[in-house]
């Protein structure tokens, strides 16, 4: 695809996925709402396949070449949601998958990505090696590069989630959702725009890798002083082809800190018993920050995934 | 109640307690399925009111007294999930509530209960001096004690969790529930055999406090030995009541290790990314030690409840 999605490529992309996913469930928290002061809709993509969103755009990237192309496999480089949702998107298409990592990633995310039938690929933990190491196995295999959000059927796919969200949630006045790369971001703005023209789209970002706020701020992408983050997800810099469509549609951004992050994440645990990975919390913790902007409103937050190592949970 | 709640209790409890609580969700895995060699249904009890089944014994025990009777309030003794349930009812009848909890009590519980609106009364952590202690307020101000588990409305009330179960899924080889005082056991037995006859209810319950097992074996109750263990929920021994229900008409019950609970619990979050309590991964962790009893079959699971201390997981 070689421009911005249209209304009629997410409902492609979203009949093409359908098989391929879970609708997830949007869960609400009586308790939270009364924190909040507005009634929140958890659009629960924890529950998704791989865990998080990221099954949405793998898949729709996958499976939008036909079978002749697919077949080739698929390489890309990620070092969390994204690659698993690669390797688990090319077993369904019983196509080879190679997925770059850096050298340091935890043991029970290269289990994970290896588990799905990928092949695990290192590289040195900086963005010169990962693209290198990615541009050597195109060439020398031929497989498809998928860029984890810097492409448009990937945002295509990522914006299905917020579909499902306004066609079961009538009368958003907002959707809240982390921004990293800003594939979800840019889609959550599309199928905004396209399905539910009244709700504006509310980017919420962490302080400490505060890219997408510096850049929305400026007009152009300016990748800030990245500060490390619990938020593993939201550490990369907005892409071009993302902030392009950020620019133009989101309403505005909202930063947190790291304990309002953690904070939010222990709330939504304690109170609705689901396990959000901290990125996902990013939103709830930008509504408890800046309550008087969403009373009484209808706020819909895109949990975007629950893959936290239980064995060393980030409180 | 004076006898054993018939087929007819269950339904006036079901119908009575509608409005006090969440009819909750089932939910499957595959993966976990893939790993256990059957397929589960998880009747997701730490979604409902006060985070746990308790709210269902709890609201038929207190609403099944006329508006008369109730308003005078109530009492028990529980250091966890029953104290916030019977605390959460009374507010519901506008009554009062006493909750006896042992003076080593965690502060979140301490505070759970009094957020409620109900009066913490703290006495020394063993049995005689919480029934002494409730007794004593009893008789002070007239109000109506509440077992929480030797008593037929609590029985009723419980039971109501599995026949939600075989109502929504029909055809289940088995329902595995923990064992602590025996109200879930007891109504999940008499659920079985009202509403899905050929269901057979299988207990579980840690090795390190298997007063059930013992008691079962010998056909008397015999509170063994017990030891340390984290499912804090299943620390209480068999009553006679439920003892009586359990004897007649449970299959038969499996022990754990601690560690085998843990193991489970972990995996049920890591898997489904839902929070679940140390008792609740009794039943699974049961499972997976005795697969062969159970392939291929159709298996329900109570998941009892999702109330840990976020800041302190058991892990």
């Amino acid at each position: 695809m070689q421009s911005i999605p249209t209304q009629a490529d997410i409902e492609t992309a979203h009949e093409r996925i359908q098989s391929f996913i879970h609708r997830t469930p949007v869960l609400t928290s009586a308790s939270i709402d009364e924190i909040a002061g507005c009634t929140i809709f958890f659009k629960c993509e924890n529950f998704q396949k791989v865990g998080a969103f990221k099954m949405r755009g793998a898949a729709n990237a996958v499976f939008s070449m036909d079978s002749t192309a697919r077949v080739k496999g698929f390489a890309t480089h990620s070092s969390g949601n994204h690659g698993q949702a690669v390797a688990r998107a090319a077993k369904l298409a019983d196509a080879p998958a190679y997925i770059v990592m850096p050298n340091n990633s935890n043991q029970v995310k290269l289990d994970a990505v290896a588990g799905y039938g990928a092949e695990v690929v290192l590289c040195e933990p900086n963005d010169a090696s990962r693209q290198n190491t990615c541009n050597e196995i195109v060439e020398r295999t031929g497989v498809h590069f998928i860029h984890p959000f810097d492409d448009y059927q990937i945002i295509a796919g990522q914006a299905t989630a917020s579909k499902e969200l306004v066609d079961e949630i009538p009368e958003l006045d907002s959707i809240t959702c982390p921004i990293g790369g800003g594939g979800l971001a840019a889609g959550t703005c599309l199928s905004a725009k396209y399905f539910s023209t009244k709700t504006r789209v509310i980017g919420t970002e962490p302080e400490a890798v505060n890219d997408a706020y510096l850049s929305f701020q400026k007009g152009e992408i300016d990748p800030g002083n990245p500060q490390p983050t619990l938020a593993d997800g939201l550490r990369t810099t907005v892409g071009k082809k993302t902030f392009e469509i950020i620019k133009e549609n989101l309403d505005r951004i909202l930063t947190v800190s790291e304990e309002e992050m953690i904070d939010a994440m222990q709330l939504v645990w304690e109170r609705m018993k689901i396990l959000i990975e901290p990125s996902s919390a990013v939103p709830l913790a930008a509504i408890l920050k800046n309550k008087p902007q969403f009373e009484n409103q209808r706020v819909g937050i895109i949990i975007t995934g629950g893959n936290v190592d239980i064995k060393n949970l980030p409180v």
